[in-house]
């Protein structure tokens, strides 16, 4: 066992520090690289994340060629280069077998190892490989999750020497602390991914109970996102109004099919049946932690309010309503209007924006109906891609049967 | 900055491996917690873990009181003991202001201080604090998880000193770890609730097709939980049953209202209509990547499959049938026979059972019927509690009315 400097202890409590407060992962893999590197003295280094059959250059960094391609550092071709996983090269031998590898020389490696030496790199870069140490990074279940590969460790006097017993306990602490970091990032990925499962389950559901409705449910994300961003929502908030507002009529699964599909007028009694669905999806989409389910539940509550208080369930006029709501009564009128349903054809699109118009301040609040047409282009797009020419195609294979 | 002897380096080292390698939480706070005692010589230390409002022991060792509680040892009465956060003690202040405190001496804290020190375990114990170093655990966001707090520091005479500022950066780098670890196992229970989740929302869009769902897919879940104990599954294999089961039906939520709620005989149409909710449910379900939801599946698709094949939708027959299908398959008749429901009365249980016992490597898988057999008390205890006494308590709240 060797000691650290003053420096090197620095760095490797740093980087611990570094772990529970960098928030991107592209800096912190790569911060992990550059500290490692330093404490050790090698020359260069790469940090591979597995994915699935592949290694993926998440950080890779060379002295002697000044090269440092990190997540961080968008334009560079090395960033994100994925290659198949193969026993055959050092960081594939780490990665499928979870052992570390420690190499004396790259350019004499023994033919009856099974793995070698692929000289292409230095060729090209008028580089030469010497000492090599591969590390598995591994999680919890013991899995290989990717491969800190270090290269050409410098001794004091300058000169490429192997990789000590020492270094591989430093690097398999470093690795360790990267498997941790990627985990994190992994799960929190997985977790956001669960509630855009939750939320695209319940919209097959509502599919199943109205075949119409999965367009019509595209279309509303699609305008509500359009929306949002006009009124300055961030991209996050944004992208999680496409998939929430699509949830507003997901309680109509639980409204009976003999008033849901009622082809004539609604009585009284019925219609109230039908404005009970605001709260039946309040009732799905409650109490979760995440923000999406959050959005979906406050838009199926409140996209049937009217900015002047006359909607249900709940009268609630004016800035009471949330803006969500606000947006998804607009986009929702939009696409009744500009749609054709079972009980009525598409209107022409400037009828359909004379009525919009004339409810600004009425049913719709006055600032969304401005993005409205601030957003218009947009918005017609969207509805010529997944209205008009839909129809179209739907309507030639109709033809053709 | 001072040096660490090799040992020290050698025990920083190993915490940064134990954090991706060590599977319970429990354990690796522990080892944390020791190792950073042991490098900077530290008599006492203890880790909270921060919940709601407050403060719990994850971990509490005292070498000169002998004492060591960590949720490894389950007897130990401080052992995830909690109490409410306040500014006023030492570990409070921290969790609050997020700021890492340094104390000389417990006892001669400025009255001035927002902080002050508590004697009272100190006297019970005939301790002495001195010196108090105390790190708040934060997460990438910033927000305080937990508190790391070390007590009397040894010089190397023996001599209680406090807390160096090269302790400080120590520490830091070991909350730092926990504080990730103490993520991560946050977020995988988040991801796994996430998943039942999805499962009880779409249980809730079941209840509303059809009220007298609820009660027939608790007992489902029940009865197929103990099933599956008898048949030898893990704890958490048991769980998923428990679960999944009640999923069985969810493809009826796609079924038209005026077949599935049809008050005489079906027609053959009809009939086919109603056979398509395996196929239905697999598609609400499909594609997922947690455990619940894939079995949940399979239970939707196979839990009208027959040992014997005159099941459907696919005919299958014996062990090609999943057995988490075979046991849902048995469970599910059990529960039509002893219930009542909109077509006929409950039978007595000795009809059921001669039933059930007649269709033994005719519906039902033989092995799963043994299960049956021998766990019989148990279903007839769920069946008295989830259907008689929940029966009787319905009729009494009618007769009330």
């Amino acid at each position: 066992m060797e000691h650290l400097n003053t420096q090197a202890l620095r760095d490797l409590l740093e980087v611990g520090v570094s772990l529970s407060s960098e928030t991107r992962l592209d800096r912190l893999l790569d911060n992990v690289l550059e500290k490692v590197r330093k404490i050790i003295d090698a020359d260069a280094g790469t940090l591979y994340v597995k994915e699935g059959n592949k290694l993926r250059f998440a950080a890779s960094q060379n002295d002697t060629l000044q090269t440092r391609v990190s997540a961080v550092e968008r334009g560079n071709p090395l960033l994100n280069m994925t290659f198949p996983i193969s026993k055959k090269s050092l960081s594939g031998y780490a990665a499928v077998t979870g052992e570390i590898l420690r190499i004396r020389d790259a350019y004499e490696i023994k033919k009856s190892e099974p793995y070698g030496f692929d000289r292409s790199f230095d060729k090209k870069n008028n580089y030469r490989t010497r000492s090599v140490l591969c590390v598995p990074l591994k999680d919890r279940e013991g899995q290989v999750i990717g491969v800190l590969q270090l290269i050409n460790n410098y001794n004091k006097q300058g000169k490429v020497v192997p990789f000590s017993e020492f270094h591989v306990e430093l690097v398999r602490s470093f690795a360790s602390q990267a498997a941790v970091a990627l985990t994190n990032s992994q799960l929190t990925e997985d977790l956001l991914d669960s509630y855009y499962d939750t939320v695209s389950r319940l919209a097959v559901v509502a599919e199943y109970k109205d075949k119409s409705t999965a367009m019509h449910i595209k279309r509303m994300g699609m305008y509500a996102q359009t929306l949002s961003y006009q009124l300055g929502f961030s991209q996050e908030d944004a992208e999680c109004l496409l998939y929430a507002a699509p949830m507003h009529d997901i309680g109509k699964v639980g409204i009976p099919d003999a008033v849901l599909m009622k082809p004539g007028k609604l009585t009284a009694a019925e219609r109230k049946v039908i404005e009970t669905h605001p709260q039946i999806g309040a009732k799905i989409l409650e109490g979760s932690k995440s923000e999406l389910i959050k959005t979906s539940r406050v838009i199926a509550m409140t996209h049937h309010e009217k900015w002047n208080g006359t909607g249900y369930p709940q009268q609630i006029k004016g800035k009471k309503i949330p803006l969500v709501g606000r947006i998804a009564a607009l986009t929702d009128v939009f696409d009744a209007l500009s749609t054709s349903r079972c009980y009525k054809n598409a209107f022409d699109m400037e009828r359909v924006l004379g009525i919009m118009r004339s409810e600004k301040g009425q049913h719709f609040c006055p600032t969304v109906m401005e993005a409205f047409e601030s957003a218009l282009d947009e918005i017609l797009s969207t509805y010529d891609r997944l209205y008009l020419k839909a129809e179209a195609k739907t309507k030639k294979l109709k033809i053709k049967k």
